[in-house]
């Protein structure tokens, strides 16, 4: 985010004051043909325009019409291990970055990495889950939107995030177990079958299925592009004016 | 923060056209009483000068000079239990948030709130900074500055927190062990002693008095008044254009 300072904002103003009172005197100067008359008409409208431009600005700063708070929503990704959450989640903040609304990207593993030895024990999946949450809070009250992806197995911690942030949209990433098994590239279920990873998703540890999320992606038959357009296109409709 | 719709551009740029446009009219007729040709001036100068504003707005937006991009801050507050961090960090925000800048108060007890049951080991203690680091990081990525306050005994964790955020300040509030226990209006100094209270930082539990912090408060001998002008300028000075 940029300021402008006072000596960009003076030059600016006094930049555009010169074009603008020269414009008027070669205006009268064709009309009248007297060119003295025309610079004193000139020089009377730079401070008549000064004093007026000041007191305009502040009229129209107690007009509320047309200002509008920006309202951030959390984009929340959630679905078994591999679905493709990440890589959906990247493609729509990057198409939403384009609008160049306050948005941030946090993912899992991002966060894991800063905070390594989070278990995944349920408990600590939720308060891990919790934080993460506050994080998506503090980040609105600044007016920043968000854009996450986590595995978020239990009901209950998806309603504690949605209770904790404004304008929650639950993106179900709905793959097949099947599906994700195949897609195993990081060998994460073929450890978890033999029993390596424990409290593994969807393997070894529950994953209740979202109830009413707002978007439903099954990437068994969307693809990546259709799917981005379809979540771009909801954000825009309910969150972006 | 608010963003101005489309209407409300348009709308307003319309009015200042108006106002602006009757001023020149009004202007050539004093000056030379025809009025059929300054009405005639006037419509010549609103289309002219709709032109021209747009391309001084486009020609400005090439010029650097005078932008700025916001540097975000990180004060952090740190010191003994009940040594006045939190008080200060207050009277501190509320002097800056009237300057207008993103700004976010973040304080231990808050944040303990949050994510109940975090110990109060040494291991604990460095794993709930890092985290607090990740949040103030994750708030400057989006230009929020930041002002925190937490006993941080350990100079580890205040070295990470130092290296994770951006231009840190750190203010350590030297009050002595004896005023603090003077203090103890919430009776925690007496349960450390009686041994209720583990790992008190003061009483049973280190403090690693900060090196060399930016600003030094001393309570016994300050003013909240005193202490609070005295970190506004610093931030001011350093980190405000």
């Amino acid at each position: 985010m940029y300021i402008e300072t006072s000596k960009r904002s003076l030059i600016k103003g006094v930049s555009w004051r010169f074009v603008a009172t020269t414009t008027t005197i070669i205006i009268v100067y064709v009309f009248f043909g007297r060119l003295d008359l025309a610079i004193a008409a000139g020089v009377l409208e730079t401070f008549a325009k000064i004093f007026l431009y000041f007191f305009h600005e502040r009229i129209w700063q107690r007009i509320k019409f047309g200002r509008q708070r920006i309202d951030p929503f959390n984009l929340w990704f959630t679905g078994l291990p591999l679905s493709g959450k990440t890589t959906l989640a990247d493609a729509v903040f990057s198409e939403l970055k384009k609008s160049d609304i306050p948005l941030e990207r946090i993912d899992s593993k991002d966060i894991r990495d800063v905070i390594p030895n989070v278990g995944f024990e349920r408990e600590e999946r939720h308060r891990h889950l919790t934080r993460v949450g506050h994080l998506i809070k503090t980040l609105q009250n600044n007016s920043v939107s968000s854009i996450a992806s986590f595995v978020s197995p239990y009901k209950e911690s998806r309603q504690v995030i949605n209770d904790m942030t404004n304008n929650y949209v639950e993106v179900y990433v709905k793959t097949s177990l099947e599906t994700c098994k195949q897609r195993d590239y990081k060998g994460v279920y073929q450890k978890a079958l033999s029993g390596e990873l424990k409290n593994f998703t969807g393997i070894s540890d529950v994953y209740d299925n979202p109830e009413s999320p707002h978007i439903i992606i099954d990437t068994d038959t969307q693809s990546i592009e259709q799917a981005t357009a379809t979540i771009v296109q909801f954000v825009k409709k309910h969150y972006m004016p």
